[in-house]
């Protein structure tokens, strides 16, 4: 369906050679891409998702042979979910990705302009990355997001999906391409490995100055062999291993709301909470224990926590190490926000950690002294989401410290360079 | 001289342990220095300026150990020089620690801020980096040039200086955290590697977790380790083969004097051009080049550059990637700004490309098109480093493309957090 009669030939090729052609092609594309303005950006990713509607039955015929093949294969449920399309879910993707056309374009925004000592102007300006690698698994609608951000922002990028999706990922991602081109973006920005050898990707994560960046997204081992293994720099999170302190100062009625949600509104994302963090001096603790049991979570406490409800299961060490995913919660009482600060210190994945007070030197303590890339006073770590902060989109979130932290949207997939306008000065 | 009697013995631990151990450290101490205020970190790098003056004997005196361990070893006069501290060089060790003292603190700054779609206020904030590793070479100033700028910053710093440099590196690392320390910084805020074994620092580049960033200082073989090897992201700069494009409409006095300074003001700095692109049509192409040949620098021109002068040697393949820091330059003469783009976009190491116009229309173009850390029009490439730019120091030149390009000062140093200011909200 897809015509690769313009694609590398992976069969010819060493998975480095094959990288360095795709690189190739992907930069050269790249540079026509910075040359096309916002509105046409914008224009040709409408065009994708007209695209995409238009070849609506194609794509759900290539994702009827993944789903056949797949279950053949003897894929879980939860697994055959993610990879399934239906006329729905496909004009949700559809939507994305004008959603993402909708957005301010941030490529060309002056952050700083100064004056040198010399007397030059000094401007640093917003420009694309360059050719962003995303690795990702079995969701096919990741392949018309990622494509999406990527082009908005003035980026080439390299897609490699999951095996289990690859006749959806084709199909999809042949119609995109079909879209943009009709604006003028040449087709090799957007390209889809030709091969699902495990190699190539492998070659691709060593392509250091071939592959600007590398996004990897989904579950932890597939996060962490790409960071073992990538020479290219990576915007990831490993863990979510979320924490929500309830304070003594601590609405009881807010801590039970924020706690309920934070962990069970939806249990499968990063942003929910792992660890719940209770002051000893707060009263309404076996409240907020008892409605997270009744709303059907398990329980896993230290000495302390046990104490207040029986059926709080006994926590061990590798509990307070854990992101579950899943209705399962750990619990450790706490003396003061000091005891609090160490546990997250020492546990927390750097990704989303809540304090809830009504006193604020004591949010504001906690809100300089976490150090991860989210920290929250009184509300849910289920905002940790690049929508829910207004962003519009996001390519994920990442947990490192350098580059962007938190939700990585349009402006994470940017750098700058600095333009330096001169009279003819030379150094002195 | 250094009083090691607190810092981890080398001896008893593996590499691995010794930097798990230096790191904790350094961790530990990040987190009460980031809860020192902007005035105190000042007056602390004014005492460790205060106390490299007093210490001046001891440091003199070590620094006189290693030239004549150096002496024996045979280093060249040139490597003798750059290990060389006397009385001058000294003061101007201490003066620019406080120079940096008198620069604003980053730390602390709100990026943007804005609210959430469910009511919540979003603040981007400006905080330290934690743990950077310095690794440098025979230069004994990078020691307090990279603590002070480091501690300025709210980071904590694990240097590592070349062996030739050790008594002197000891010797200054102690007077700077004696001083800081009265100010109430923690020692470990500034430790300085207890060993020159080479494991050590193969460990420090393989700490993720540990490490923060790392930011090697010195020559090219140096860097290339540091980025081959290191799991910890790396900010450097590899080479700096800079291109003056001399477009049609150059001015031509502007044109030789840009050009004679860039190349000729030193030679030696990553910002000296290594290749100059002459347009076909500047009439006064041989004015310019029998100015650099009559200030003796050595031409290497393709065969249209060779016509122009008799002095001009033939150029072979390699010159164009090559980064001479010396009084060498490879000339080629292009037709139009579109090939000067393309030997640039070929050859560019994407550290500083100038274009010298008097066309507006051509400078835009270039400054937009050439995808490099600094593009400059009207000015010597040499104006590249972080005092030119007005940022009061520099730890160094970043080529990459993430994080930080081009001069890194105090704010390359810093990354931020989202502090989430809630009402109570949880997500639907």
């Amino acid at each position: 369906m897809n015509d690769m009669s313009n694609t590398p030939d992976p069969s010819t090729l060493s998975p480095e050679e094959l990288i360095k052609e795709l690189a190739t092609r992907g930069r050269a594309a790249q540079r026509k891409l910075a040359r096309i303005g916002d509105e046409r950006k914008a224009e040709a990713l409408r065009a994708a998702a007209a695209a995409i509607r238009r070849d609506e039955a194609t794509i759900l015929e290539a994702n009827a042979k993944d789903l056949s093949e797949a279950e053949a294969r003897g894929l879980s449920g939860a697994m055959l979910d993610r990879l399934k399309l239906d006329a729905e879910r496909l004009e949700g993707i559809a939507s994305a990705i004008e959603n993402v056309a909708s957005l301010p374009d941030p490529v060309g925004e002056e952050i700083s302009r100064s004056e040198a000592p010399a007397g030059m102007t000094l401007v640093r300006r917003r420009i694309p990355i360059g050719l962003i690698g995303i690795i990702y698994e079995s969701r096919p609608n990741v392949t018309a997001d990622a494509a999406s951000l990527c082009l908005r922002s003035g980026n080439a990028a390299l897609l490699r999906g999951g095996s289990e999706a690859v006749h959806s990922n084709r199909a999809l991602h042949a119609a995109f391409v079909k879209g943009v081109s009709q604006e003028g973006v040449p087709e090799d920005a957007i390209q889809l490995m030709p091969t699902q050898d495990r190699e190539a990707v492998g070659a691709m994560l060593k392509a250091a100055g071939l592959v600007d960046m590398i996004v990897p997204r989904g579950g932890k081992s597939l996060v962490a062999r790409v960071q073992e293994d990538a020479r290219v720099p990576v915007l990831a999170h490993l863990d979510g291993i979320c924490h929500t302190y309830i304070h003594a100062d601590a609405d009881p009625e807010m801590a039970r709301e924020i706690a309920l949600n934070a962990k069970m509104r939806r249990t499968g994302i990063c942003g929910a909470m792992e660890t719940l963090l209770i002051d000893s001096l707060f009263d309404d603790c076996t409240d907020v224990l008892s409605a997270l049991l009744d709303a059907g979570c398990e329980l896993r406490g230290d000495a302390r926590a046990q104490e207040l409800d029986d059926r709080i299961k006994p926590a061990d060490d590798e509990d307070w190490d854990t992101e579950y995913l899943d209705a399962i919660l750990s619990v450790a009482v706490v003396n003061g926000i000091g005891e609090a600060l160490e546990h997250i210190a020492a546990h927390s994945s750097g990704h989303t950690d809540v304090i809830v007070t009504a006193d604020d030197a004591a949010a504001q303590r906690f809100l300089d002294e976490v150090d991860s890339a989210i920290v929250m006073h009184n509300a849910s770590s289920q905002f940790a989401d690049g929508g829910e902060f207004g962003l519009g989109a996001e390519i994920g979130i990442a947990t490192g410290r350098l580059h962007a932290r938190g939700p990585v949207a349009l402006e994470g997939l940017t750098t700058y360079k600095w333009q330096v306008l001169g009279q003819g000065q030379a150094r002195s």
